[in-house]
């Protein structure tokens, strides 16, 4: 848990919130990227030394549909850069928390992440990202 | 909006989260404060360059007894640290934003604070914070 790496944001329109929060930040997402296997279109902003990430659905099963219809647009998820995923998720398991994906999975900016369920940790959506190694 | 200034989450029971966090991050808080204006007991965690917030109500009528009778525990608000707060206020009206705090009033951790309203801001409650110049 060495950082805060990014926060993630549920928006119903990924053109409009880049608007959006270009106002709020006073320059634009450098990045936007769409991730097929989570069903999401994401857009990144830098805030200092961190990064907000918008995140709209591409489709209907997407989990930000579903937090979408059931929540509605806001701060979605924390995620924590680690050094080593893999022992991360071990050490919090131990811990007590229940841990999504006892595999971490590819996600949007070249991270392979892990989430823990909101219910062990205080309501909260917590990511675990690490950087893909380079090959 | 120089930076994340910290992440502020609402919790039902500030001593058992403070363990629950204490377990997550692997150090317990740095320090913990009670700002009797806003009813809140408040706990601090490090995070790299951010901190992390906890706030448990300690009277019924806080803010955040509200936001946890509605929504029950999560994540509450995103704080960014701003040079001149005054300012930012009068710039992100100036681009439509409802901003709650027309004058910035002191919060934890010895900071001028003023809020958005998430009406504004894609659901997300954005405070807007100012370390208190040293008199």
């Amino acid at each position: 848990m060495r950082k805060i790496e990014h926060i993630g944001i549920a928006v119903n329109d990924l053109n409009a919130s880049n608007a959006l929060f270009e106002k709020l930040f006073g320059t634009p997402p450098y990045k936007t990227e769409e991730v097929g296997s989570e069903g999401v279109r994401t857009s990144f902003f830098k805030s200092g030394p961190n990064k907000i990430e918008l995140l709209e659905a591409t489709r209907e099963d997407s989990p930000i549909a579903k937090y979408l219809d059931k929540k509605g647009e806001g701060i979605h998820h924390i995620a924590f850069d680690v050094e080593d995923i893999h022992a991360e998720i071990a050490r919090l398991k131990e811990e007590g928390f229940i841990v999504l994906n006892e595999s971490p999975k590819k996600g949007a900016d070249n991270k392979l992440v892990a989430f823990l369920h909101p219910k062990t940790s205080n309501g909260v959506l917590v990511e675990l990202c690490q950087e893909v190694p380079s090959e």
